[in-house]
């Protein structure tokens, strides 16, 4: 029954929109569509998945702040706002769910301006550069807490 | 009659609307909308609000933008942009009313980078740690321009 | 014909909707639209603009992934994001059109953190301080390209 | 009666005893002689005030510690102290009262080693840049706690 | 038949072989030997691991070129030396299998010399936070590559 | 008639005098001869060109003390002088026309010590990264004025 | 005969006249009159200590000046002023005395600023974090010197 | 009777073995066998040495993990591995016996790279450039505690 | 006659008053009263010098306070404080008197903690090095203006 | 006679011919063929100077090689050079006669890149800021050694 | 006869025993024991090498301390350790043989991390990029001393 | 003959002509001269060098350009413009010979501004500290490839 399914927030930020579709050699030819489907039917009988995307740092806090109180857990890319936003790390500070920070490739390979994260320290841990699996085991994560 | 009233713009950035909600050891239990009650009626006679609050850093330059020029002063707790939005502080710089930058927290006692503000140097000051009273110094000192 | 005419984006960021109504003393006082028919006119016969201003970090991304695909070249003058935004820089590392970075004051009198810019490096090129004829130049370098 | 009006300590720091007489563009051309008075006169019912100037750093830690044990809050402007004084910090650190920093001009608007305070992180809050007037709002602050 | 298995290498920094012995606070009370037993049954089918800890920098990088050559992939939490060691970084950049490093608590929480490592950029990635669980995660990705 | 035409400057570094015959992946494949004679056949109405290249600072300051005073406009590429000369920065400084710094390589894209440039403050204005054309923009910057 | 005993300075620097009557958690309960007592009670036979205590940066320099020449050896907790004096710093290269730098609580768990010393390169060596001890400590030192 | 005696570590880093045989400008003319037994006498009744020393980091920590818990206290020169070695700090914050961290040179006095030690915030306390008796102080803050 | 003599403060700062008697190899073997008097014969006819030397930089400022309202000019050497007193600073931008920091030694030879000086900027001008004599050119200097 | 009379260098550096024709609120009006002549006649009886210009960082090198064996003392004004060039260090630090680095303008109220001077540690002392005067007092100060 | 030969020792640091069979684009073909062997014929007649190689920076400084005494020279590339290895530095410093240091690759042109040495300090001089033919200008300068 | 000969460029920055003349403790006693001939003769039947030794950065540069076509291989001792020149770099970096960078003394024993090299990462390697022989070994590196 739907009901007892645990309720899973999934957050791609600025430019993971066009997964799939541009700079493969970084991220791969699979649309986060197409993945999320595949990451649905794993988890099929256990969790319902939220899914939001936006290029809007505000837009992330809005909805971080809409859907956490009556979720189970959340797994976020917040993509370039990662390095950038603390009004991102201030929203996801104030929820009080299982946490991970994903990132599909692996941000120490790239741009210095790229290693320093401002939510890792208010997410419970990081999981970067093992491709779109990493989605698959924040949820393993979130659902084991 | 209130066409005489003066105009005081009060903005409160990203995450600010959780006030008295969340992390209260933080900020307290009252929430803004009480305050702000509270406010307008210490100031009753004198002084017309007009409040605005966002999780977006448009949003926020686009009130300022909106709203300055037929106003007489602004008190603004950017919240996160403080520390991180050269965009508001442009759009602070360009108008040339009493302006207060207010935190209710005592920044100075939490992360290393809440120590910086892209805001202060274009206010004509600062009010940091003194609780939601900060709100009302602020107004009183824009009476006082 | 119109079809024949290059489409070539402009994109202003935040805080470039006041130009020519405050702070004169850097930014001369033209306004946008009134340079943009200008531009127009001088170009007329070769090119289409895309014009887009926004205060919002990202609505200017949205813009550059709906209209990068069917254009030829780009001219940006990010304004304040310039130096804070890494999802802009994201956006416009993604596409591949001749791209010119303007500024209409010399960044490099102003505040020390205006010096840097996260764009600069996945543009073509960067004009700075040459006024609003910064644009223009942009463009004949599009052109050329 | 005198007995029952809340004591509050007033400490200046180095060259403050200047005030309105030396560099008015700053700090402006009033006294704080002058302003004290009118101080007074505002919280003449509810506070006495322990006014301290000393251009001498171990005087200002000689009257913190003889004085805090029997007053309700202290507000204190250490001037060119706050930004090299980890022996004030110290003499702050060590009384449980409501303190308040305040500077009279913005201290973010002038030369870069005034914008780190060694006090700020040992008081209750900041104000800076409100003019004589943050005098009286850390006092109403004191007050309030 | 055992031959068909992928062969994993696990390796354990200094200090790791206290897990669950000492400051279980941070590392929690599971010994690594119970949580390598609930992983081969986990992998059983498919996986031989190939486990070894140390306390010794150049033990580790012995084993590293002892082993990666009829390997599979390897899972690394160097602990302490992810933060000094140039050499095994060395040893590890020197070795073409999926490599992932694990940390079980998040260093992004602890002190700021805990945040660079030395190994991130010549692994595939990194999981860090997770707790135990990051290892079985590190298989994982290996096994999928 | 030749006296009523525009006396503009243009000086080039060090090294600037191989342009076209090494390093042309940076720089391209027209020597300086080459484009000057085409800048001087599009600005030939308007125009007097004055050139300087030199692989010495002190014979590029001799050159601007002896010509600037009877000129109308300068552009400088200063080549790898652009980042360590203090001394060209106060001859430039001392001259009061139109100036333009050219940089036909995007910098931005090179080592960082070509990031910071001693020249751009006291020029009116910098582009970089548009290739030859750049001194064609600057010309076109200098007439404008 | 009193006229045999080495003469050493015990110096303690701003706030130390607290010592166990504030923030014991740091410094413990016993009063340094208490401890001193114990000191020379411990030390009966061999030493006659001078002991000064002051708040002022001034008088501790004033003290060193005037009582190194006849004395045999110094112990100087300077407090706060160890982090920010390069004047006792200068006092204390004068002398040619064995000299002792001792810090009560371990400096070093405490902030980043008290972790460097201007004293501890002119001094022989240093004790910090064992508690009153140190103090002997540095005696035993002296005495052996 | 020997059972009763406190049992105390000494260890001491790499190239302290060479100690009384070279560089005797900074360590001075005893070996640390000679002094280890004046140490011995000098505390006989009461304490029973385990001393150690190793050039390899490894062994360093091997050492703790096999015999802190059985010990009264510890008292470690880490030699050059204090500078550079997280993994013994983490093997001295993970025991809980009074610990000390010696240098017989003034380190303050030697390059700035031996200014900071990993290890001294997870030690009581530090003895430096006090000679060989730092370790008789040590000894005896450990057997005070 | 006395009245009409050019009143010059010369002000030494801490450590100064040993001048002569202590570390000749830096400062020379001649006593500041010494020189005083050579200084006075030397401009007997034109200068009344008011001389004072404190280890207190309360004690300076207050000098400072009392003596320039009435004085021609003022050469400082304020010894340790020109390193670490912002509110020496202070007091000398007060003042607007001709204003000359003098240096026996040349500090640039020194520790680099004595390369940065707070009262530069603000004096006329800087003599460093020349020994006792820098005072003499000092007060040359502040006849000349 | 002639030959009795004391041998000085006196350089200057680039853009130090321009003197008196330009930038005259910084340098004043003087130019120093008027300033030298005066210099002349005031040590007419004493001295012999030789004078040396140039733009060229080599040329100075080559003067000072060439006429510092036969000379008496230096004072150098290396203009722009004294910030950047390492070169005119080596070559003054090679010769053995009494030095001073001279700057008309104080440097320290103009661009940070000029508070550092790679010849200041390598010559007997410094003057900035006192004007052509300092040239004098340089000479004052070579005489007396 | 064989007595009469130089001794000389060459250490080699962790990961250079795959010299020859992994990373070849750096480190080239030739294994470490063939260019021995060529080493060997090539100084024949006059020296006899001692040759180690070990992942383990203790291992190392064994070799050190006890090969030292009776040996006329060393060269070492410490590979890895080069950068962080304080305790290597001082068992080099601790010898009195002429010392050179060998990188086979250009550290320069590699991460920066690689551009710092611990050893260069300590050693006669370095030689790096070279190629293999390092070790014999090494061996050839340690003979020539 | 002549003509099959080697020809390798040998250039020496500035104040190397003095070699052997000055500040011998740190360059030796020999003249460039002498060791030059000594270089001739022994590769002469092999090698012809053209040798050139400027103050001047430039005349390096214009050097470089001239005669690096028709040669085998350069070796450069660049001095001071080491730590200096971009263009000096510039200028190697644009030719494609084996170059081998020289420093007669341990740069890294002096001062940290000589620490680093412009040159070091476009040359092939690295010689320095080991004498004058450091030349020939850069001669033999180049004949061997």
């Amino acid at each position: 029954m739907n009901m007892k399914k645990k309720q899973i927030i999934i957050i791609n930020g600025p430019n993971l929109n066009l997964l799939g579709t541009r700079e493969p050699q970084i991220y791969g030819r699979v649309t986060f569509g197409d993945y999320l489907q595949k990451l649905r039917s794993l988890f099929d009988e256990n969790v319902e998945f939220k899914y939001f995307q936006s290029n809007s740092e505000g837009a992330i806090i809005d909805f971080i702040q809409a859907h956490s109180e009556d979720s189970d857990g959340l797994v976020i890319n917040a993509g370039a706002y990662t390095h950038t936003s603390v009004a991102i790390r201030d929203a996801l500070a104030n929820i009080h769910l299982p946490k991970v920070e994903v990132h599909i490739s692996n941000v120490h390979k790239r741009e210095s301006f790229r290693h320093h994260s401002y939510l890792s320290d208010v997410c419970d841990g990081v999981i970067a550069g093992l491709g779109l699996e990493g989605y698959e085991y924040g949820v393993r994560y979130v659902l084991s807490r």
